[in-house]
């Protein structure tokens, strides 16, 4: 019988929390650890704070990371925040400590334009350790890059790319409805979003990614941020939102290459939202357009590719990796590694 | 400055011509020399035969495997069956040589469960010389496996997958009319599928990837061939079909495990077929469907993603690879490798 893979969770908060209760499915994975700074959770079994059927699982939530990692660990799952600065002590501990890492940090997923030593530094420490490490989630990670380079593999050519992600925010979690500005003033939206709290984090990678994939040489990138604004009332399990007020987040990022705009990237999360989808439009030889009707929803997403990746990260060469160079698959509950 | 990609083609039939003449758009590859056994071609200029624009090339069709494999080749894309029984002494001999191969033989695109002892022969020959190959093309290879196993990289669960493909043959060369019976009376029909000429290749290989990539263990694999008639004259830039005659193929494979349909794969191709496009359904958590509007053209695509997997295949370890395994991705024409 071949032995499972050791697998901690580093961040157990709503993305961690969904990671750990898919991985106690997968036959192929044994969790062995859990770290989370939060006292409310410190000391507490992670089933029970991840809300699982089936806790208590006998796993206790440390704050210590090195006491966690001194135990034979295969691979870390690091979901705490989308700052890839705030998290680099965190994630040089996991390769220290001679793990493969997977993180739903935004800035990981394609770090190498706006931390260039950051991701030296990473690289350099999986290559000293033997172990891989990539930033991995559905949004940066999946609908908006790494489909549209599985999509471009079908192409002899491609001059233009189009993605739109639209997402309806009533079905998802609290916080993120609130991250995204729902029920507020378009006046609140505006202070929120000047004081860099409203944003989702992964249109620039998104952007690079596809950019270097496709040999798209941009010579600048806008992004903006506006507010969707609710032109009747929207309630969801968690708040209403009134006629006028803010719904949600309209966020367009835009690549160009010699005066001519080469990849137009849209997002718009919001309550209420009319028919989400994400869609891919590749203008080429051939044209090629590809839709994912209703969308991939953002957390359940995060958490299987998270997951569904551990294959690959164990499968890769030392050192820094994005989505790019790896091939996504699924893990299937019973597999074995 | 970095040295070119050494490539051979190795078939110039109408995928062959289509691959070297996207291979000559790539700055990173260098056409080091052809082989086809066709005495109408031996001999003659790559560029003229394959209808490139910018012909002749000065490199010479030859019929001997053995002397363009003694020069330096770094890769060789295999375009001549679809039978990989029929090509073994063909692939064999690229490895023996010591180079990486990419081959659009159907039978290839994941041959472990119908060939498994020449699987493990082509796996050893590759992990002697330190080389990897791969089968590669649209159909069987991306659109109804590869791109279903990307897709389910987004769910925590899959029970059921339904792929369709439906292809408008009239966009398509005249021998892929032919070869799907376009314009035949129902029973040369019958009579040709028979005789095992008219098929598409690649259902059971698709089957075989998702089914392993899904973790289903099928235990029973079902396939048919109709033909599609056709309800109105149609008229090709090559051929007429009467209504009442064959307008194309239309095949079904399924897959079953426990009793239960657990995979359902369509493929029609015919000339007039309206609405085409490549649809992907699981079922599962969450559902996901994905569709590519128009579908992706085979013959464009095919090509494509061979010298689209070019990087892939050299950076692979040694031994037999499928798309599976492999990131897919896009070959821009300035890149270098």
């Amino acid at each position: 019988m071949k032995k499972k893979v050791r697998v901690v969770q580093f961040g157990v908060g709503p993305i961690g929390s969904s990671i750990v209760r898919l991985m106690r499915e997968k036959a192929a994975l044994e969790i062995v650890g859990a770290i989370d700074k939060d006292p409310a959770k410190i000391g507490r079994d992670l089933g029970e704070v991840a809300g699982a059927p089936d806790a208590p699982w006998g796993i206790a939530i440390s704050a210590d990371p090195a006491a966690v990692l001194e135990k034979p660990v295969d691979v870390v799952i690091h979901s705490t925040s989308s700052y890839l600065a705030g998290v680099m002590n965190e994630l040089m501990a996991c390769l220290a400590a001679g793990c493969c890492v997977i993180s739903t940090c935004e800035e990981l997923a394609y770090p190498f334009h706006k931390h260039p030593e950051l991701s030296a530094q990473l690289d350099a420490a999986a290559k000293d350790e033997g172990v891989a490490l990539v930033g991995a989630g559905v949004n940066p990670g999946f609908v908006m890059d790494k489909l549209v380079l599985t999509l471009a593999a079908a192409a002899k050519r491609v001059d233009r790319v189009k993605v739109v992600r639209v997402v309806d925010a009533s079905q998802r979690r609290l916080p993120l409805q609130k991250k995204i500005g729902a029920g507020m003033t378009p006046e609140e939206f505006k202070d929120q979003v000047a004081a860099g709290v409203i944003k989702h984090h992964g249109l620039p990678e998104s952007m690079a990614m596809v950019a270097d994939g496709l040999g798209f040489a941009l010579d600048d990138i806008s992004e903006t941020i506006e507010p969707v604004i609710a032109d009747r009332t929207i309630r969801t399990e968690f708040l209403e939102v009134a006629a006028g007020q803010v719904a949600g987040v309209h966020q367009v990022a835009r690549g160009t290459a010699g005066g001519k705009e080469s990849i137009f990237m849209e997002l718009k999360m919001y309550v209420g939202a009319k028919e989400p989808a994400d869609s891919i439009e590749l203008t080429g030889e051939p044209n090629l357009a590809l839709v994912i009707q209703g969308g991939t929803h953002g957390d359940i997403a995060t958490a299987a590719v998270a997951v569904n990746a551990i294959p690959a990260i164990l499968a890769a060469p030392a050192g820094l990796h994005s989505m790019r160079d790896l091939p996504l698959s699924f893990l299937p509950a019973a597999a074995k590694l």
